[in-house]
């Protein structure tokens, strides 16, 4: 069988042998630094908690999306990989996983999977359906051990930041108790993500909007009270650390309305009677209402557009959001966002950073704002684009135009927590594979090429973030 | 001069040496393998009545609109590559063939042609002005010998499958017959393509209509009788073995409307008072309706949207359909095709492949439709996309996210017989390059790339057209 | 510190050893071939009067906003840059570019730019705020030199044809007394770019219309006037030399409208009631009408579509256009040129070079109308794509449709006189490069990639641009 493919040095390295002598000496550069994560979907109460994970299929296959999705497409139906009211047991879950493990070769998540058997688990063996039963207890045991526990993987996974996603009602105590705990070193930094208070078209949003105004909004009622909420909400999360408001939209559309008609709209809202232009015009307005607190509060402000959300109805109805079928659609961001950029385009201090699912954005739209304008940050590639082949694409559409300095830094964004390590080295090769082959074709100097990888994996996550 | 490069055993293959090692060693395993060819445009009576081809340019010009636009665009005008009431003579279109050689270079066609002469006519010189009527007599010479008529070349490129592409009205004769001879081994399936049957827009529709329920409306008329005698028309098909339904639409938009609603377009459009908005939602609604159909009687369903036909009206009303002047425009599928997802992307059995001329839906929209909906397989790469590098790209862009077991292997989807091979050739090579990448950047082993190779070109098409 | 990149002989070439190797050989064919430039924005009077460059900033920063956006995206205001009513000097823009320039890494204004220290000015040092006072006077020095004047660089840089952009309304007084001096062997042309007189939303439309009527009316008034001034300052810049006419519109869209209809539209227009419709209208009638003229004047039309212009109206307001902030958005080819196509596709000597911004429309759109239309060319990756990646993308995507033959040869579209040579040097690497890789996967000869490099270096342009 010869080695295990996930112990290969130079795995996601270029082929070419002088190009991977340079992409290897670069990452050697930045293997051991620390893992910086200014934006996932980790809970701070798992952390907080420091309970077991339960058992291998409740930590690497029901939870995570992109696992049950392709899996789903093999055929095996969600209740059967551990979703819905009447979900299969948890060896019934990870006995469909294995079998369906084949379907993976190839993909992001195959990739970081195998990276997490090798290196966190200590597993040289591929899935397979023979091997199902025998590779449950092996993990189970694992799980079990004290230095299993999310607290301990956070210290021997060389996690230095982690940012939560948060509502912005949430009390944000396991923040507060791990920042107070002087047996937790690490940083765990909660994210400002108030979709569901802007989007009317949201089931949620009326009773968000209630909700809102009365724990928040001062006195205030009406529109001017929900403002005012939303600004006193942030002002709680910079408190408890947080230094990013995250936004996610079907499109990057902005609009500044005057108070006037932006109460209007509101209240047709809250009265339920607001039509689809009149909601897309009060979320255009809300985007453009974060951009203007980000300017005075200092939250980075992020931007996900370009994904249709709970795709297949009966699946949601029967197994929830986040279940595998958002599907990204095309993205215009250049006349969206404009609107936003005329206004806070050069405002001090204030950094936006804009990610797509939509790769034709990347040259197009997206190396052309960053390379203009001074608070706009290119964000890494996100979701369906995390991974080898995506990346340096990536990098080729965007570096000529705007250069290795108007990046995020990678963003991992995941719900799956021992996927970190993975998902962040597989960008350090991958970034390391792109810088060499500028290097060879001496488009850049090896010395320059060293501490340009310093930069995109350490410092710019620091400054992009504010950390 | 060297060696002609279309004897080369490494043709296509990339350069690096390392990776080329693994790339041939790949490439082997599949080289032999019969050729399974779902999806074409060979017309099923070549085949039956084993006529020979008439001449070098009946067989490689003028009825392979990817050879006479080229041709075209180098200022040659259509009659005198044989189209036309006052076509040129076949030796006079080869003349102009030649000549135009040199554009070629570099093209998907040049690849194939160069493939035909070298592999199918044993001629190893590149078309000149100078040796124009010596290739002319010397093709001409092999072309009038036994073995080179349909059944012969058909049993030397080992085909097992050929689809065609039929209409629905089509009496399917020539297939009866080919199954029916025990002197004839091969497979040749007709596929079912009611377009003009579905869109309003089609100068023919109203006559169709009329014949389709005429012919096989069973008795019942108006919108009930359409259905019902698209349901027969199916039936005939499934009967004379065919697996799939071909759809050809400008947009993959979906829609379902209630019998009511598609009642009163059909008749406005058999009225001849259907506007441009009725029309759309009739075809639409006739999208969502061939899914239906499919999903009960198992006929495959394939989808080819986002090609503007006849682009240029002069050349259409001297030269007629097909004459190389269909361009592509860019493509929605998340949003247009939902409708019909929402009821049978997870239905038993139903196979629905999605194929685009625009690229930029493989990683955004089709890759994740795929790695989601049990129903849905990527369409391979499909006419100008249908290249080396091309293919590539598309490889890169849905692997990710989708892997292998998604996508539907190759469709040559040729007029051009004797390309066959060639196209099917090329294929193989290229799926070989990149495996051989991946395994050359420790991201699959050998051994799993060797199986993969084989999934592809040979049980993917199986599996996924229900061969 | 090792070899100033720069000067290395092999830069942007291959990493494989065995494909940089064919590369070499290639390049070396073109390398050294005079510069044919059919399409840019020096101004002819620099040639003309051969007027020392004032200093190191007003040569290489200010004026080019492919530097300012960068450094302006880093944070250092556009008056800082030299631009505005109250600009820095010239020694602190250049500062401010030393500092910023490690943003440049990876970036095709860093090629340029370290190719023209090292090849222009002989300097073999990186920009850094330590050396920035000193390498300001070392090229001050350079250019107070007489061998650094504009006459003498055109000579030493081997241009054989340089094609300006100019006001229909221009004299052409420069180009006139260029021509007529027996000192000067190069060929300067002018271009005519018509924009600002056809499309209504432009704030100097009226006033140059009434100023064009007036100017060359011939004494008819309102859109015949129009109509025949265009054609008698198209006439009188086919005098001056001008081979083409170049068109930059935001969406390519073209119409077809009776005289009637357009002098309505146009007297809308004049009297300010135009509303967007009519506007946009107009302007889509008036690219038509253009494309009648190049029929008729043999002008080759050329079409840059797709950039939102000043898109940041502050910056807009403070320092004026062409400061950085033109970004992209999505083009449409295949529906919006089609009326243009329909009459003036396949007409006699009509040439149509398309450009764009949008990568997608390469494999999508351009390439397939290239690839049928005699009058259409693909033009050469343009603006944010004229770099080594994108460049290798572009020949990627349109080689397999539509050969070599059917695309403009590169146009540099530069205001940097400077940077000429190092952006002619970097395309004519990059093509080797892209033919050397087909070489060694077998896709063309070797021999014919020789002729190939040759024809689109040297005979595309001047066949294209009827030169």
């Amino acid at each position: 069988m010869g080695q295990f493919i996930a112990d290969h040095p130079d795995r996601l390295l270029p082929a070419d042998p002088g190009v991977r002598d340079i992409a290897r000496s670069l990452y050697k550069k930045v293997e051991g630094l620390p893992i910086i994560s200014p934006h996932g979907h980790v809970d701070a109460a798992v952390i907080e908690q420091n309970s077991p994970f339960p058992d291998p299929a409740a930590l690497l296959v029901t939870p995570d999306h992109y696992v049950t999705r392709l899996i789903h497409a093999g055929g095996v139906p969600m209740d059967q990989l551990g979703l819905g009211s009447q979900p299969a047991g948890s060896r019934q879950v990870w006995r469909h996983f294995c079998e369906a493990w084949p379907a993976f070769e190839g993909t992001a998540s195959g990739f970081w999977i195998r990276q997490e058997f090798a290196h966190v688990f200590g597993l040289q063996e591929e899935p397979t359906a023979d091997n199902a039963d025998r590779l449950y207890d092996a993990l189970q045991a694992k799980l079990s051990e004290p230095g299993f526990r999310p607290r301990e993987l956070f210290k021997e996974f060389n996690i230095e930041v982690l940012a939560t996603t948060d509502d912005p009602l949430d009390s944000l105590d396991s923040h507060a108790a791990l920042q107070a705990d002087p047996a937790f070193a690490g940083r765990v930094l909660p994210t400002f993500r108030p979709d569901q208070y802007l989007n009317m078209a949201h089931p949620a949003w009326q009773d968000n909007v209630e909700r809102l105004i009365s724990a928040a909004g001062e006195g205030a009622t009406g529109y001017a009270g929900y403002i005012k909420a939303l600004e006193a909400r942030r002002r709680h999360f910079v408190e408890r650390g947080a230094v990013s408001a995250d936004h996610g939209v079907f499109t990057p559309y902005t609009v500044k309305l005057d108070d006037g008609e932006a109460e209007r709209l509101f209240e047709l809202g809250r009265s339920g009677q607001a039509g689809p232009r009149e909601r897309d015009a009060f979320e255009a307005h809300m985007l453009y209402q974060m951009a203007r607190m980000s300017v005075e509060d200092g939250l980075v402000m992020t931007i996900h557009p370009g994904s249709f959300r709970n795709h297949h109805t009966p699946t949601f109805e029967a197994f929830g959001a986040d279940t595998g079928h958002d599907i990204p659609v095309a993205v215009n961001y250049t006349e969206a966002i404009r609107p936003l950029l005329q206004d806070f385009g050069t405002a001090k201090d204030f950094h936006l950073v804009l990610f797509t699912l939509d790769e034709t954005v990347f040259s197009r739209e997206l190396a052309p704002l960053a390379g203009f304008y001074p608070a706009v940050y290119l964000g890494a590639p996100w979701w369906f684009l995390d991974a080898p082949d995506a990346m340096l694409r990536f990098r080729s559409a965007v570096t000529e135009t705007a250069g290795f300095s108007r990046s995020s830094g990678f963003i991992d964004d995941t719900r799956a927590f021992c996927s970190i390590p993975a998902r962040h080295d597989t960008s350090r090769r991958i970034e390391a594979s792109f810088l060499a082959r500028l290097v060879a074709e001496h488009r850049i100097s090896e010395e320059r090429a060293q501490e340009l990888i310093m930069d995109i994996v350490d410092a710019s996550p620091r400054r992009v973030f504010k950390l």
